[in-house]
């Protein structure tokens, strides 16, 4: 590799922000990959030249793989073609159905996980494609560059750069909670110091919010009896791509369609992947409770949930699917009749589609078992026309920034989230203004910028 | 109630020590209760002249109800008449598939618990038996008792005693694992303030392991901003009772039944409930694996799992049984031959012929996902007569008294636990008969009196 091509900024990510598909012509057509890491680091790394490694995820990808750094809006994309049985021991295995579930809580834990030899050699595809992105990275960077490594699926990254290329400051970021010691304990004793022990390597490790910061803390601290330098810096929504999309004919189009199916009803809007984590059936059920709680509702309200299906590889996900439609259909038949239909389950990833529902919401409910961040919650005060209500789940790390002007749930409390919605749906306008204009606020104090900047603020030389 | 009856020492529990059927001639015929507080606190109490308040759980207990109280073996028992409903609530709902699941870290997140209208009316009966309890306490206990209040079913008894009668010394001792903050905020929150309240009412609240005593601690001092006086006690198994049943010819000849059936090979034991908590799947599966990577072992040992159902009427543990059996069943059809039953699994809850699996044990295997205390891990090495191996769970209570002379094991990690099994079925005669030497006195170090002694210390009166 070129001198030239040496960098001072590598990001590193599983996804990456663009995505490949071959076009009519034959010729490799780039659209925008998907995920909130590139929606938030995308917008700030541009002018930046920094150059962002990421799994070749699609076959066009892989194609792109083969052709070197890609020039994007003023950086560099350097795709990594993967090998794919041990990317998807990476990925599905100790991803998706490890690490994920370990941080967000989501184990059954009478019959998950189960640490066997199947699994041990899901490890070690893991360990070999953390090892593929150290070394790509090891090859980019410039003597003493800073490298942004990019959530849980580069764990191991920190680690093997630490001893490969000791000049280089390495910072990792936390798109999840992190769990406390009873949670971490799960895994196999080897496996968590090895990753602990990674983490640590870093420079700094970040997160969005100071609960899973703290947990990572008491976790390194019991289990390596050190604890590394941690930083707290949620991310940003990128206000000017988001007002860009609302602005959009698309939205408006959307927004109109919404508008006829409502007829003027008011609305509760959730936007969210069908993922186990968001908490989509006690969403309806809290539906349910709040209809038979309170006739005056009923026609006169309308549940628009905007969800998409996601991993649907794993059996898991694809149960939870099947339950949330079915579930859907269930509170239709209950409650629905030829002139109102009190849930509309919209299946389709679209963006203008979720904005426009963003707009048009009445209340906002954002109710994870436990989140990382959320974008959403911001995103809805940002684009909405109608001095919506967030009704927040306190699991969601994105608490420490609106609690004080949503409306609080426990997301497990299916009656208190039914008071909730309620109570969002009867706010008086005077507060529904002042809340809606605090919340904008809010979410518009910080930028993706302030986020890079609080990173690369975080990635001083190792000691 | 006359002035003579009137007690110094009340125990209060859902199960009491005695269980009543209608004999052939249509008396009412008392037999021992079941349960692991029957067993570790009923030798103890003989002769103190305590009355013990427990719940009416049969047919017969609710006849005997009637009856006030009776004398058992140096003290007396008063059964409670309760209503059926509200039983069913306190005991199914709250008691068994919230505050146990919630205690043992069970909960499939994405789906349970819901905290709904249906869960609330439930409180509303655990409350309501919980009150029946306090107030049979109230009539029963002399000025300035102790009263012994003892497992989560009963959390509310302290705040309620506290109130209707200061005077007395209440002791509450949780049988089970209690949670990290983490787990404990899914209560919801008026429910969560309640119970921490009434517990931190008591004089005293006992955990069989420091570790629950910790968590706690911690959750006290998160919700209610003070910590009540906590000590950790360890129960005991009551050695008379056990050393008669291993001498008994019932349990001869159950030993002499099992001796046919291994034919001199080695046997695994298990002795458990078929709970989610105690984690036999995994157990089987790495039994699988030992015989997946170990080709010398097979025909040479057996697995012995004495598994006796429980809670049949929740669905949850309908479904988990039927995983178990047909694990086994799995495992013979894989391994097994006309000569060699891998799998031995026998459903029937016969005390005798457990002992006799214990006596015989080349290993036992404890292997919870969370347990308050397990006093199988006890009872083992006090009557084993081949110098038998524990595999033991570190996530049990008893890992504080026995592990420095047991082989532990994460119980999550199918693999860690085959290797664990393996070791033990190889390790040489002086190093097995040095640990279980070891585990013997460690086992029976503790008496059931010394169990009762530090709660009756730890019953001072309120500041």
């Amino acid at each position: 590799m070129a001198e030239s091509q040496l960098n001072q900024l590598i990001v590193a990510s599983n996804r990456g922000p663009l995505a490949f598909e071959r076009g009519p012509s034959g010729t490799l057509v780039p659209g925008r990959g998907g995920g909130g890491l590139v929606a938030s680091l995308g917008p700030a790394l541009a002018g930046t030249g920094a150059t962002w490694a990421a799994g070749a995820i699609s076959r066009g990808d892989r194609q792109a793989a083969g052709g070197g750094p890609i020039e994007a809006e003023g950086f560099r994309v350097q795709l990594l073609d993967l090998p794919a049985p041990q990317y998807r021991q990476f990925y599905n295995v100790v991803s998706n159905a490890t690490l994920w579930f370990l941080y967000h809580g989501l184990f059954d834990h009478a019959r998950r996980p189960r640490f066997d030899k199947h699994w041990r050699g899901a490890w070690e595809g893991y360990r070999a494609i953390n090892s593929r992105f150290a070394e790509a990275v090891a090859t980019l960077a410039a003597p003493g560059a800073t490298v942004l490594i990019h959530d849980f699926h580069l764990s191991l990254v920190p680690g093997e750069l630490a001893s490969r290329r000791p000049d280089l400051r390495t910072v990792h970021f936390h798109h999840t909670p992190f769990p406390a010691l009873d949670g971490l304990r799960v895994l196999p004793d080897a496996v968590r110091s090895e990753l602990m022990s990674s983490l640590a390597a870093a420079s700094a490790c970040g997160f969005h919010a100071r609960r899973w910061a703290a947990a990572f803390e008491a976790c390194c601290d019991d289990v390596l009896g050190v604890v590394p330098p941690v930083f707290v810096s949620p991310a940003a929504v990128g206000a000017t791509e988001l007002e860009k999309t609302a602005a959009s004919e698309r939205c408006e189009t959307e927004l109109a369609g919404l508008e006829e199916q409502l007829a003027g009803r008011q609305v509760i809007v959730r936007v969210d992947r069908i993922e186990l984590s968001k908490n989509l059936l006690r969403g309806f059920l809290a539906y349910d409770e709040l209809l038979e709680a309170r006739p005056d509702l009923r026609g006169r309200v309308v549940f628009a949930a905007l969800v998409y299906p996601t991993r649907q590889g794993l059996p898991e996900y694809q149960a939870y699917r099947q339950e949330v439609e079915g579930l859907a259909r269930r509170l239709n038949q209950r409650w629905g009749g030829s002139d109102w239909t009190p849930v509309l389950l919209d299946l389709e990833d679209n963006y203008p589609r979720s904005v426009a529902a963003l707009r048009r919401a009445d209340v906002l409910l954002v109710n994870p078992v436990r989140d990382g961040l959320n974008l959403v919650a911001k995103e809805g005060p940002l684009v909405n026309e109608r001095h919506g209500v967030l009704v927040l789940s306190r699991e969601a790390g994105v608490w420490d920034e609106l609690s004080q002007w949503a409306i609080g749930v426990n997301p497990f409390d299916v009656t208190g989230t039914a008071e909730a919605m309620g109570a969002a749906l009867d706010m008086a306008p005077g507060e529904r203004a002042e809340r809606a204009e605090a919340l904008r606020r809010a979410a518009a104090r910080r930028s993706p910028e302030d986020w890079l900047a609080d990173q690369l603020a975080a990635a001083r030389p190792r000691p």
